[in-house]
C-alpha cells in the first residue's frame, strides 16, 4: 500500500500563507502544521501571541487531520449532540474550535493546520488562508 | 471462586465479526476489545482509519464494561443529567458515544468491545456486529 | 511526496508470525504492531499474559519504529551512555528493552512490532519471528 | 523593566541556519526553537525525520533555555553525578542529551534551540549552527 505524504516544504508553503494571512488581519497566532499522524510537522508562534495558545493550536491542527473535515464545521456539527462534545472534548489532544483544517493533496488527507489566539473569529480563516498558499504553489 | 474470562481466541472472534460487519457497511474504523479489567485484549484499526480513533475505541470499551451495558445506552440515560455527563465525560478512559457493548457469557461480563471511527451511526451496530460473532462462534 | 504504508492485512501477518513462535516457546506475550506513526495497528494480549505488559509492548513498537532498529540492538547502544539511556526513557512512550523491530517494506520503515511479558529473553526473538511472517507472506 | 526577547524573524534565522547545516551533513532533524519561558516559537521536522523526535527536540531546547548553557555541556557536568542526571532526566521536558543550545542577545538568554535526529553526534553541531545564523544575520 502507498500513500501521499507531506513535505517540508508543503507544510512551510501552508504555514507562510496563514502567516501573511494573520498580519493582514492584525492578529497574533500559533499556527501548527501537522502530518497524517498528527505529528508536529512546522510550527511558529507570532510576536505578541501568548504560550498559552502552543498546544491549542497543535491539538486542533490533530483534531482536523484526524476528522478529516474543518474543526468549525464539526464544532457546528457536535454543538447539537452535547454527549458526543463532551465525549470527543475529554480526549487528549482534540480541540473541537475553529482553527483547524484538513490539507488535501490528490483527494488525500496529508496533514492539517491548526490555528489558535485570534480574538474574534480570526482563527478559521487564517487555517483556510493556509490552504490557498499549497493550492497557489501548485499552480 | 471461578469466573468465566475471555479467551484470545474469542476476543478475535468479536474483532473478526465486527470487522466483516464494517467492511459490509463501507467503514473504516478502529475496533478494541478489553477483557474484564478494561484492559485491551485484541485490537484492528482498518486501513483508511484515522489514528484519531484509535484511543476513543478503546475507551468506548472500557465504559461499556465499566458500566456493564451498551454506551449507546448509557448514553440516552446520562443525556438528560448534564453534570453526569459533564463529570463523567471528564475521567480519563471514558467515553459516553455510541459503539460500545459488554461482552456477556454465561451471564457474565467478560470484557467488551468498542469501535470508533464510523461516519453516521455505524459504531454500535459495528459493535452488536461483533458480539453476534461469538455466539454464532459457541453454536 | 508519496511513501509505502502498512496495510491490516500485513499487520497482522506479522502479528500471527510472532504468536504462533511465542506458542512455540511456551510464553504468554502481549504483541503490538503500530504504523510509521507509532499508532496501534493491530494487538494481541495472549490469554495469560498480564495486563501490565499492555502499554510495554506498544511502548516497544513506538521506540523501534522511531529509532528504525530493534530496541535490544539500541538498548546495547546506549547501555554504555547513561546520559543518553536517562534522557530517552524518561521520553512517553520509550521502552529501551528487548522486544521492538522495525517493520520495513522496500527499504522503507512502515512500522515496527512490539512484544512483552517473557520471562526469560523471549520478547526479541517473538517480535523478529513477527518479521520473518511478513517476509514469508510475500513470496 | 524591560528585557530583550526572542522575535519570530529571529527564531526563524537561527531555525534555517540549523537546518541549512543539518542539509550539508546529510542528516533529517527536528529542529524546535523556544522562548525564554520555554514555549515553542518555531518548528520544523525534515523530510524523513521520525515523529520520535519531535517533542526530544523540544525538550532539549527547553532544558538549554532553563539551564542557561548547551545541553552537550550540561550532560558532561552530570554524567558524574548518578542521582542528578536520575532526578532531573525524570522531569517533564528535560533531556540532558546533545542538541541543546541556548540562545543569547546581548547577553542575555532570550531562548534556546534543540536539535534531535541525527545518528552520529550531529545534534550538536546543528544546534550550534543555528546559533551562528543569527549573527550572521545580525552583522
Amino acid at each position: 500500500m502507498s500513500t501521499v505524504t507531506l513535505s517540508r516544504h508543503d507544510a512551510r508553503r501552508v504555514l507562510d500563507a496563514a502567516l501573511a494571512h494573520a498580519q493582514e488581519l492584525g492578529v497574533s497566532v500559533s499556527i501548527s502544521v501537522v502530518d497524517d499522524g498528527g505529528h508536529l510537522k512546522a510550527f511558529e508562534r507570532m510576536d505578541g501571541a501568548s504560550f498559552f495558545n502552543t498546544s491549542l493550536a497543535t491539538s486542533k491542527a490533530i483534531t482536523a487531520v484526524g476528522i478529516g473535515m474543518s474543526t468549525e464545521d464539526f464544532m457546528q456539527f457536535v454543538a447539537g449532540i452535547p454527549p458526543l462534545l463532551a465525549g470527543l472534548s475529554a480526549q487528549p489532544n482534540v480541540a473541537i474550535l475553529p482553527g483547524g483544517a484538513p490539507i488535501t493533496v490528490d483527494g488525500v488527507v496529508v496533514g492539517a493546520i491548526g490555528v489558535a489566539g485570534g480574538k474574534g473569529g480570526e482563527d478559521q480563516p487564517v487555517a483556510q488562508a493556509g490552504l490557498i498558499g499549497l493550492t497557489a504553489a501548485a499552480v
